[in-house]
């Protein structure tokens, strides 16, 4: 008979509610410390009922009873069915059974930590009656511990629930849901304890943690728990199914795993004479072993003592399988600092300082947070927040990591790489049209692509010059006469501090500085006029104006140069403003000067990164400046190149830095972020105007700059991706209800309070980004100045903050959906830091006087 | 009791022999050819006996018996257990027995077309007797197909095996393997019988094809069938698990698909009272829908019927959706080429040219092959294969992109992207060092990563500029003099025709072409000496050598230009002929002008495309030539850049074409095809040496270019994994023996043969490279030149093979991997088109005449 719950459900397609989907997060409230002194293992299975438990005791037999001393930790952080179902009191009892048999001592010990109210009831043991998760502190023991011969098994149920369904369901029933943050925050405490107990050598400890159901099988909040354990990233067994169909399963529940980042150790399943291990390790190339189990008894009044003594050279293969894959991780992790300092070459890096020590060996990274190695404490796996968005380019949580992940690998499956003109499919033309409603929206209406910020300008120049060329006739006048079009210099009109790459073309579109000297680039010239910029702060926690010496007006008054708040710094009611005019009569004069008249020099180009030049040292420009220039320009027939390369994609809180300056251009480059900071991909886009002035009969007319992987599948379809994930609000949580910008993410007064602190210049927050120049003076200002590095020493290795400076300027950089209330802990950690740092050097400064 | 044969196993690891692991070929003797004109779906299953065979009665039921005219066309390509399990059966029989219930009249045919010796016999229709695949032609109908009131039911089973297990089990038992090409080949043939009877309207007509087991349980080779299926890449229905444990197993399944490529259209599963769907929901973010039937009575006497009845409604939703999807799909794909001509800006596109009908509109690919959407015939996806390897990037085959598909999933999900600077994680460190030990072996010690070959190009000249000043004393002498150091001049020596890419700095070091004109780059000054070299050619099949004006001697003989094989032009025995001698003397009066006494203009470095010129025509230069001009220029201690970015990894046959050359570079730049042609990264391999001159105390020493994706972990995990793989002879069949090469790809006398064709200039055939020049003259010859348009497009159209001209070049290229059987067919091809090109031209110009 159909049940009549299911009687009254309407079959059918079902939607959810947009509340049922929830990102997952894996930032817990300190960062998480995952110990690799000795062997610990995840235990993955395929689906359930296929052994786990078998395998976890199998393992724990062929450790603890066959040397000694050994110490066995197995955790069992979600277990449904409790009491009757409780794995860690099987394997308890079953090595309670084996040692007797096998006549070896043991100590043992089994814990349930915490159950939902119904399963510590059952249970008979819980303490409390009020519902929810209830504290149990359950505990038993078995043997002697003096004399277990030093044989030491610890067994621990962390968290029980009593219906014997998936965990999300039994905790939502039982009215019992825990967060993934207090799952990974008990376990990890568990962990802790139980393998940082100092006494032990590195091989007489082994651990194994088993999840429940399978690989995919949401845990008690319905975060998957491949999901939920993934910034622990264990290694992992994975049990694999030998029944019929069961090569598939095993072979999907392995994929799901690697699209996630875990690596597998090995795939071990029951036999059911199906012979599914020939499959198998021909799809795993021999490169993961295939362990079979002899079949396991059905019958229920079968105490398996047999089965473990017919299985015990499969366990023991099985765990040497283990301990040797712990001992190459470890030590592959422990070489790599010195390997690399072999055999890199990194870019901006001076290697003569670069001992092995200061190099980072980066296990992994989940959403915001780098897995960093340390070899300290026989060495442990540490969480950084990566503050420096690995180059200004980070975007992803950890939900959207995994998205783009599964995204990424679907392209690369579906497409691999596309040769791209001529031809059309989908990513591209999707990433195309995407942004041109996005970024391009009212004035591009063509995409070009390449495959970095440098190369993109490289091809806007190349475009401006043409659009230049042709609505000043240059084209006609000199087309046919090669002496004379050579004799022609196209300038381009920028700013002084400006970075726009670093190959040839886009250097000679910067002002000439460390990174333009003869040292780097013999063929640098500097083809461009450039104008030092006036630039807008907080100081004192007042956001404030200055201007380079060649704007200061008498005329000027305070309120020219004061901003009662951010805001107004935009506002376009400036444009009226006797700024505004000092600007405007500034920029006309010097485009006077090279308008054709009196030679053969133009300014064929405006190129210009919106409000904040990045790489210069977290500058922001005055956006009126930037404004009244580009009107300028406009005016002039200049075509208007905007370098969006660092500001797009909601860096500086809107999707297009363009429209904090309340204008457009002629041609927008953007990159870096665009695919969500996960793959090079460039795009300049432009207008129609642009387009044309390449058309005509010979194709010698049209643009011939192109890269082998233009409009590339891959980071085409991790673009458009990102693009609808960053501005939908469903996805995310920052976007503010009109989807215009992202809500503030820096604490408004505790960016005024690091503002008077008394060791900072200067504080830009805007967008993603909180900067900050350190009160320096002399050698301790500048590109190569080392003034930052103890204060970015602790942050890094005490507060588990990464950070990157330019010099003394310093930086905070997170993604567009990072949480606002990580930026407030990351802006108390450097406050507190600031302090320090002040000390310090006081201290410095009293005893060298 | 444990079955003896169990007994007998040794439960432990398992290693597989090699000839266990086997490719699958996708590549069909005929281009496959899939109809669009109907709706089309595969039915996967995450398990075996989820009910896809339900499912697809479910579909036919919904389809025919609520419209006519209608046809419903099911396909099981693959039964076990057959005579007692037969899926088309069921579904032949199920639906008379609805028919009849609800009285609407339908015409129905049931064939079984081949099937193993002992299914056939058990089946008692077996016409022969010898083992293997028998041909059943087994056929039944019920009703009458002129009363059917145009209801027809086609269900045909393809073939099946008697024992009830997986498909490669049951094949290899009963000795009845068949290989993928013959089971996608009838598959297509049956498709397109079904679909192809023009008389239907687009709606009227729905197919399914039903996999067996999971989605990853192997087919009768032993290849997974989502492998197997791939090329047709039909979108999917994924019947998932609604029982306990189902949720994980239904994730697991969908990325299976995902990370294939596949398109899942619905999730649908029996309901087992667990609300599996609502996780599922929340996993798929509402993008697939989820829909849920009604549980299946467990009783095998239930006829089902009063189950069909109330899952009618299920099943409507669910052909809704398909019918929905397929018309958005169809929709999709013959809007794109004009969606393309709006958007898009392709580079080296002369866009007044392109039309409509001339856009390519690619669905996928698989391993070589694109699948390419055509509008004619109601629509459907055509193979070509991809003879220009994607701008010469192209390298996996099927099997090997289904690989670096999961790794590149697996990276993103690992690592997403890094920061590289000062930072080591594990694909960055494995890649440079199997860089070093592979291309840059006997010579490198640093890697130095970019995007692409452009800037990798601009990083290496950099590089060489400071070594050779810090050589030279120029460092020394002019640190401190800004003037003096402004007025050197560092040229290049190259070659003319080379392309080094189309930045500003790698344009500076190409002789002056169509791509350096005032109307493509009106900073180009071209800052090289170039040279013009001799190349080297087949010409009526024999080698032959053409010498440049300036090199040409009365010296010479018949021996020093004309050679008996290839391997004679790279012989070093040659280095003591006259015509080296030749080479040497007048490259050593070149230096001597630049040797730095004359003045301040010095060369500065030598870069060269080692052996073949790819842009510049594939052009083919004496070897010999490029040694003799490396040995001079290190004599002078002038550093040698190798641009490997086209030749490297395996294109010229040998990992890198340096091996040719018998001879090492000072620094060398890699890009392309070292990701296995799946995204971009570029490397810049030095010796300790160029490395050193950047050492010193201030930061400002160090190399200061960078790009955010430095050493990217996506594309260093695709790197590390193609040089492995390509280098394997386990993974790839064309490694010789000594792993040094490549076998010949391109057949010896077919090559020959083509050489001596009338139409034909010159050829080249190296490694993976095929090229030929045709005979013209004039306006015919050159970059912009259309003269092979009319020969590559009865290639593309008819022939499917995709290729792209350089002027009057054309060129074939396959991947590392690619059999010699599919270059053999190429090559026939295209000798079939040259006769017919020739007798065109022919007859144009006697009608001229």
């Amino acid at each position: 008979m159909v049940p009549l719950l299911l009687l009254l459900r309407h079959y059918s397609i079902r939607r959810l509610h947009n509340h049922h989907i929830k990102p997952f997060t894996t930032t817990a409230t300190h960062p998480l410390h995952i110990p690799l002194s000795h062997p610990t293992y995840q235990i993955w299975s395929s689906n359930t009922s296929l052994g786990k438990t078998l395998v976890s005791t199998g393992l724990a037999s062929s450790f603890l009873l066959s040397k000694s001393p050994s110490k066995f930790l197995y955790l069992k952080p979600i277990q449904t069915g409790f009491p009757s179902d409780s794995d860690s009191r099987f394997i308890f009892s079953k090595l309670s059974s084996l040692s007797l048999l096998r006549n070896l001592p043991l100590f043992s010990s089994h814990s349930v930590l915490h159950s939902s109210l119904p399963a510590g009831t059952s249970a008979k043991f819980s303490p409390q009656t009020v519902p929810g998760i209830v504290n149990l502190g359950f505990n038993e023991e078995w043997g002697k511990s003096e004399l277990s011969d030093g044989r030491e098994l610890i067994c621990k149920t962390l968290f029980a629930w009593e219906e014997a369904v998936s965990p999300h369901l039994a905790a939502e029933r039982e009215n019992a849901v825990v967060e993934d943050s207090v799952i990974m925050e008990t376990l990890e405490r568990c962990l802790r304890e139980g393998l940082e107990d100092g006494n032990r050598e590195r091989m007489e400890v082994f651990c194994v943690v088993e999840t429940a159901g399978g690989v995919a099988s949401p845990g008690p909040s319905g975060t998957l728990q491949c999901d939920l354990y993934r910034p622990l990233r264990l290694p992992g067994i994975l049990i694999g199914d030998g029944q019929l169909g069961g090569i598939s399963g095993t072979i999907s529940a392995y994929e799901s795993l690697k699209l996630r980042g875990y690596d597998v150790i090995a795939v071990i399943f029951e036999d059911h004479g199906l012979v599914n291990e020939i499959p198998l390790m021909s799809y795993l190339r021999n490169r993961v072993p295939v362990i079979v189990l002899p079949p396991i008894p059905q019958d229920p009044s079968n105490d398996l003592m047999e089965w473990f003594d017919e299985s015990h050279d499969t366990f023991n293969s099985l765990k040497e399988v283990m301990l040797s894959a712990y001992s190459e991780r470890t030590q592959r992790l422990s070489d790599m600092a010195k390997r690399a300092g072999n055999v890199l070459w990194w870019p901006f890096t001076q290697h003569k300082h670069v001992v092995e020590e200061s190099i980072t060996v980066i296990d992994s990274r989940c959403g915001e947070n780098f897995a960093v190695y340390k070899v300290q404490s026989n060495g442990y796996i540490t969480q950084q927040f990566d503050a420096c968005a690995s180059w200004w380019t980070q975007g992803p949580d950890a939900t959207f990591q995994t998205e783009l992940a599964r995204d990424v690998g679907y392209a690369a499956a579906r497409y691999g790489h596309v040769m791209f003109p001529e031809n059309v499919y989908e990513p591209a033309l999707e990433c195309a049209e995407l942004l041109l409603k996005g970024v391009g929206e009212g004035w591009a209406s063509r995409a070009y692509f390449s495959d970095n910020g440098s190369t993109a300008i490289e091809i806007a120049l190349k475009m401006a010059f043409r659009k230049f060329t042709f609505d000043h006739g240059i084209l006609l006048d000199f087309l046919n006469n090669d002496t004379a079009k050579r004799c022609i210099e196209l300038k381009v009109l920028a700013l002084k501090g400006s970075y726009h790459g670093d190959t040839l073309g886009a250097m000679e579109a910067q002002a000439p500085s460390s990174y333009t000297g003869f040292l780097q680039q013999p063929w640098y010239t500097g083809r461009g006029l450039f104008l030092d910029p006036p630039t807008v702060f907080m100081c004192n926690s007042i956001w404030s104006l200055s201007l380079p010496k060649g704007l200061c007006s008498e005329t000027l008054k305070l309120e020219d140069t004061t901003f009662r708040s951010r805001d107004e710094i935009f506002h376009t009611s400036r444009d009226k403003s006797n700024l505004a005019r000092i600007y405007s009569s500034y920029i006309s004069q010097i485009l006077l000067q090279y308008s054709g008249s009196e030679g053969i020099s133009y300014i064929g180009a405006l190129l210009l990164e919106p409000v904040i030049q990045g790489a210069g040292g977290m500058q922001m420009i005055d956006p009126l400046y930037q404004r009244v220039l580009i009107n300028e320009c406009r005016a002039q027939k200049i075509p208007v190149i905007l370098d969006e390369v660092f500001t797009g994609f909601w860096l500086l809180g809107v999707e297009s830095a363009a429209e904090l300056l309340r204008s457009v251009p002629d041609i927008a480059c953007f990159a870096k972020l665009m695919t969500g900071g996960i793959i090079p991909l460039a795009a300049t886009l432009t207008t129609e105007g642009v387009f044309n002035s390449f058309l005509g009969d010979s194709k010698l007319k049209a643009l011939l700059h192109g890269h082998s992987y233009s409009g590339h599948a891959i980071g085409c379809t991790a673009a458009a991706k990102s693009i609808k994930w960053f501005k939908d609000p469903q996805t995310n949580f920052n976007i503010t209800s009109d989807q215009s910008s992202l809500r503030e993410l820096w604490d408004t007064e505790l960016v005024q309070q690091i503002s008077l602190h008394s060791a900072v210049q200067r504080v830009v927050a805007l967008g993603t980004l909180f900067a900050l120049e350190l009160q320096a003076e002399g050698h301790n200002t500048g590109y190569g100045s080392l003034y930052a590095s103890s204060l970015l020493q602790s942050l890094r290795e005490d507060d588990g903050v990464y950070m990157r400076p330019l010099g003394n300027v310093i930086y905070l950089m997170c993604g567009p959906c990072t949480s606002p209330e990580i930026c407030r802990q990351l802006l108390i950690k450097l406050y507190k830091r600031l302090e320090e740092f002040n000390q310090v050097k006081e201290k410095l400064e009293s005893s060298t006087f």
